[in-house]
């Protein structure tokens, strides 16, 4: 059991076919990670807040956000750190960001793959 | 050899350290499958009309792009689409648009594994 929660951040969307994907993205961590949660900045629930204040709540003190962003821009550079700061003087919890996924090398083996998968069926038409 | 042009195909960002964040991410990619390339809908060079253009000069009559995006929004329902009957249209190219790549199951495994690094270098912290 991890005390600590992960929370997989996700900027949002009005377009629920958009969320869907981030879900279905999200689906082998939070089944393979105790204590993982999504959340979304903007446009979608459940909201970066209220999953923070859930987890407060039922007692969690430390929380770690991994975007689900390719690359960092000015959310991750200066709105999100705002949120946190905020969040973390209204609960009293602690919250570390990491980078994006897209700065884990991992994620442009996985790209490779994708592509080659795609070549493969493409083959097969 | 691959007769067809694989373009990666990002969204752009006048941010320098945006686009080092994709490079780095279609490097496995563009190492690893032959004629494979990377290009910019928008801000940044190349763009995917130049890398087009240049593939046909090149002798190259196909081309298939996987949107380095994690999820299907406006861009890649109407303005690539858009882009690419243009570009069809002066080139004779054929141009296959992919899902993103956050569509692949591929990409929900990674990020597992992502988080999974990102909670063991907590641990050694």
């Amino acid at each position: 059991m991890n005390s600590r929660c992960i929370i997989l951040l996700a900027h949002g969307s009005s377009d629920k076919r958009w969320c869907d994907t981030f879900e279905a993205l999200a689906e082998p961590t939070l089944k393979g990670i105790s204590n993982s949660r999504i959340a979304y900045m903007e446009l979608a629930e459940p909201s970066l807040e209220s999953v923070i204040h859930d987890g407060v709540a039922a007692g969690t003190r430390e929380f770690t956000i991994v975007p689900l962003f390719l690359a960092a821009g000015r959310h991750l550079r200066k709105d999100v750190p705002a949120m946190i700061e905020e969040l973390e003087r209204a609960t009293g919890a602690s919250v570390l960001l990491t980078p994006p996924i897209g700065d884990n090398p991992l994620l442009g083996l996985a790209i490779k793959d994708i592509v080659a998968h795609q070549l493969d069926q493409g083959d097969d038409q």
